[in-house]
């Protein structure tokens, strides 16, 4: 059986593997990516889904045009707007969940061979997405004001790269926010290089700390930007809505993509999703969920500051739902997981969000979202003796 | 700007600017592929959907597995193996709408250049998305007994081909439904010639005349059919609730395509299905759609019967929501949807069911799913009407 090339880059399962281990129920995991079930607004939305199904299924029942649920995608235009990130031959396409807008991004613009610089480490999902299309990736590391814009130009004088692939804001996985000087830096460069910039930008409302950050996109007026944004961490990942706004002549091109894969989002989702943001503020809504993961991120981090050894560093996040550990160069998170599960805490080693996966990482992931307030600090501890006990000659 | 190579084979627009022209409310319009809004169980939809966000939002609105809603998938195995249709060592993948099991199955085994042989007519979702892969498509006729073999089997001994695709039952666009030996010597040849067939048959169990016929999957013992299902014309369209039946091998390469697409299907939309499954009787509901579909489809014959011209040739469907009209050859049924849409009635012109869009097509496509019954006699003496008036020197 030949499949196609564009799968064998694909190492879908060494992740889906390691996660059938999280059913235990005694497992503390820390290795989740999902919002707090805690913040479903489910009441609300149980009584808006019946309303929707009972009042009007000729539409919520019935297929939908590729473009989105119109009602919602108003409202994302119009909160895309006050964020300064609709501009002028702009358009808003609805999408099945955030993974989707990279995926149809992606699927647009790239040829096979492609060069995409991504950044080091970056998020599964864009870089398994960028595999699939044949894209070659160039790694640049994110520093404590993100992706390192030198190494970029470095690459950019020898190399003719086609997109730049970037995570703005509370980065899945470091937890790190871009600084100002690094996206204008970023746009200069994409003008004075030609090349295109997906900004990712799923966690950004997730704010607990400091100041907003203009998005790159806001600052763009030559379209070389194409904005991903999901309702997945603010609202519900399970209701599969997210969206891309691009220049008009690459969004038409993602709506043909979005045609032949799905043919339109879920259309009860979307008219849900719409329905809520008209009878109760998403704004409140997120400040909501901003205090809880600030409250949780606290608890970690002081757990980190009271039992983790010095040699670790981990990143302080000012919003979303990750941070990043990064311990010498003699561990391997991969066996440090193996052991760490043993002792029934589970985080994401730092291989499966680097470009060379077979590559020894010392890093790893931790998320804050999910775990209750009390198995924070005693899966904290119990992690960092591992940790501790690990011997790299035995291990 | 310089898009993917594989967007520029896409002439998505052609059709949805067509498609535009239906929102007008006095449009006749037999151009529609949807099941008609009529048969959907809203009230029982309604209810169990308030009950499913409100007792388990934190399954309903959380991240789920890409493979599929596991009672789902239990409930679709279930029935796959009443029609035989699940062979050992294959398995089951819920997907965003029948659409996206075409997709997936073309993403994991085609390279660009593979040659796939596709019905003439076909479905422009399954061509399209084979444009996307690049694949190179030599079509075969549809007979009366569904594709003709010869001609297949001409092109087998001097092409290799990777895969066939197939919609076997009620096809769309034609109406036709395989026979039982052009199914046979379909898996024969798959056999002698070493290619994959795509079963597409989101239509079947909508049979109003005649005996069911066995898949081609149902016969499949190698593992060569992949099989894509749908809930769409027999529960909901907007719900995007389709799936695929493969080896497992290929199952487990469309998985992880589908990771890369959009993570999985909504949480919500295959829960509600799962329920109303567990309440209701599927084919008690299926029942209804095929005595309402089967009238329709009378009427729609009557009145072509009644007022078509005799060089009118058209199929008679024991089933599905579509039939097709083959006019002489110096019609151009572009030209006459333009005409047509003057005097408001609506179809789809055969142009866009062909491999080669830009040739001129003298074949249209029907639907009798959606229009009133009093609007389809009195859409088609308007048809009739404008094929008559029509003037190959004029037009």
């Amino acid at each position: 059986m030949e499949f196609a090339k564009r799968v064998s880059s694909l190492q879908g399962s060494a992740i889906r593997e390691m996660f059938k281990l999280l059913g235990d129920p005694e497992m503390i995991s820390f290795a989740g990516g999902a919002p707090s079930p805690e913040l479903f607004p489910s009441v609300e939305l149980a009584e808006i889904s019946e309303e929707i199904i009972k009042n009007n299924p000729a539409v919520a029942l019935q297929y939908g045009v590729t473009e989105g649920y119109a009602p919602l995608a108003e409202q994302i235009r119009e909160r895309m707007r006050k964020f300064g990130n609709l501009k002028p031959d702009n358009d808003v396409l609805v999408t099945s969940g955030g993974q989707q807008a990279l995926d149809l991004c992606f699927k647009s613009l790239l040829n096979e061979g492609d060069v995409v610089v991504v950044e080091q480490p970056s998020f599964i999902g864009g870089l398994n997405s960028l595999r699939s299309y044949g894209a070659k990736l160039i790694g640049v590391p994110v520093k404590d004001t993100g992706l390192d814009t030198d190494m970029l130009e470095d690459i950019l004088k020898r190399t003719k790269i086609k997109l730049l692939y970037t995570i703005t804001t509370f980065q899945n996985p470091s937890g790190i926010t871009m600084d100002m000087a690094t996206r204008k830096r970023i746009l200069e460069l994409a003008e004075k290089y030609d090349f295109y910039v997906l900004e990712d930008n799923p966690y950004f409302e997730l704010r607990f700390k400091g100041e907003t950050m203009p998005s790159i996109k806001s600052m763009d007026d030559t379209g070389r930007v194409i904005y991903a944004g999901s309702f997945s961490k603010v609202l519900s990942a399970g209701m599969r809505l997210g969206w891309a706004v691009a220049r008009n002549d690459i969004r038409e091109k993602m709506v043909i993509c979005k045609q032949v894969s799905d043919v339109h989002t879920t259309v009860l989702t979307q008219m849900i999703a719409a329905e809520f943001f008209n009878r109760y503020s998403l704004d409140e809504h997120i400040e909501k969920a901003r205090n809880f993961y600030g409250k949780k991120c606290s608890l970690m981090l002081s757990a980190m500051d009271k039992y983790f050894p010095d040699y670790a560093n981990f990143t302080r996040p000012e919003g979303g739902i990750f941070l990043w550990c990064a311990l010498p160069e003699y561990f391997d998170t991969k066996k440090l997981l193996a052991k760490s599960i043993k002792e029934k805490v589970a985080f994401v080693p730092g291989f499966t969000c680097a470009i060379d996966m077979d590559a020894p990482c010392p890093d790893f992931r931790l998320n804050y979202s999910l775990p209750a307030d009390d198995k924070i600090e005693t899966g904290i501890r119990i992690l960092a003796d591992v940790i501790k006990n690990y011997d790299p000659e035995k291990d």
